[in-house]
């Protein structure tokens, strides 16, 4: 494998997707030296497997209370990290918390809006400009030209079903507006800052996880947590400058807008 | 000019794109009967236009108060409303109301963000809820088969800033985040809505109305609302079924997402 991320971020790490991620990258041969698993609340229900390998890794693994949907939470964590990581700076930020609600048009109340709004779009935006700084930090501390995933990064964690081109295929047998609506505008952020800050030297990508056996993806989906977080990794390693502002899935494949 | 829509609904009408839209839906050969006017304050400042034309056409034009980002005022205006068209119901629904904030990532604060969701986002999905019965009324009133727009019909009015294909292209010399994020989620509830409603015979489109010369597009636009008007009238009329979930421009093309 390429060269790989010295320090990464990753919210939502306490299960799921983000808890693999973690996991995955405690193995050879991950180079990852600082890695920050944000959680909503460390000590909290579900934070049990998290715990268990941030003891086994304690110079690695850092346990940080990072909640998306509460901005002081995010304000408090960025300065905890930078500290951290110090000049080095920050080299992935993987915004992986996310919220799924099932419900169609008709059956989608304002509050469930509002709710995946907050976590799915708002939370990634304000995790993004909270951790800028040190995102600028690990390009400045670097000095590789071009983009990647181990020199600067921003990973949001999207859907295809957040892909307008696709939907008539799987509107039916999973409406979930609230998620499909938050994800394609977290696609359409994701977009915006690619440009914004790619004479910056940070890379901006959009990957699909496939449909995964997690509580979000339920007990029927295509794939075990391992298999999308072993493609989710491959693909994070193999990303250059060519990819900014790119949507992908976990194998690597461009997923349609 | 095909058959034409009876009843018409449109948000935002007492300035720009939607005040001329009520103009032209005045004007030889429209067959406009009922025509509901919406804005926030039919009283307040920037109204005098349409009062003058409401009380040139009093039996076709009510001005009705809606404010998009006021649950209860659209609850309010959809009893209303169906009580005027009866079971004639709603041919047309125009989802005009918007608003524009120029901000780019690092500029845009949480509260741009969050008022350019209700507004956006928020204000065409509660408005389409709350006038769906009026719809379907349109759609058990005309008997005919397949979709228009003089049968049951939502346009939503969106941009090409919307466009994630076309984003590199743009974003520098406008970036308005909160615009972009904004009217591509309006795109996914639009493209949602077109597959959750086809059975009932109801017609979502988004359309994008060229770059025009109006509080919001500003002075240096490249059309007047006239001409941009005229050729949304033009492609509103030529909408059949083929175009439900389509996004095309104010000439008729496909805007690609």
């Amino acid at each position: 494998m390429a060269a790989q991320p010295v320090s990464v971020l990753i919210t939502g790490a306490n299960r799921g997707l983000g808890l693999e991620m973690v996991k995955q990258m405690m193995e050879p041969p991950s180079q990852v030296r600082k890695l920050f698993a944000c959680c909503r609340n460390p000590h909290g229900p579900k934070t049990e497997a998290l715990q268990t390998l941030a003891k086994k890794h304690p110079k690695i693994i850092s346990v940080i209370r990072l909640d998306v949907t509460d901005l002081c939470s995010i304000k408090q964590a960025a300065p905890l990290v930078g500290s951290l990581v110090g000049t080095g700076g920050l080299n992935l930020l993987i915004n992986n918390a996310g919220i799924l609600a099932k419900g169609n048009l008709q059956d989608t109340s304002p509050e469930d809006m509002q709710s995946a709004f907050n976590t799915n779009v708002m939370g990634p935006m304000n995790v993004i400009k909270e951790f800028l700084p040190h995102l600028r930090a690990a390009v400045k501390a670097s000095g590789m030209p071009g983009m990647s995933c181990n020199k600067a990064a921003v990973v949001n964690i999207s859907s295809v079903m957040a892909s307008m081109e696709s939907l008539k295929q799987s509107y039916a047998s999973l409406p979930a507006i609230s998620y499909r609506i938050s994800k394609a505008a977290l696609n359409m952020l994701t977009l915006c800052a690619s440009e914004e800050l790619k004479e910056d030297g940070i890379l901006f990508s959009v990957l699909h996880p496939g449909w995964v056996r997690t509580d979000m993806g339920g007990e029927e989906a295509d794939i075990a947590a391992p298999e999308s977080v072993q493609g989710i990794l491959r693909v994070m390693a193999s990303l250059t400058e060519k990819h900014n502002g790119a949507f992908l899935d976990y194998k690597g494949k461009t997923v349609p807008w």
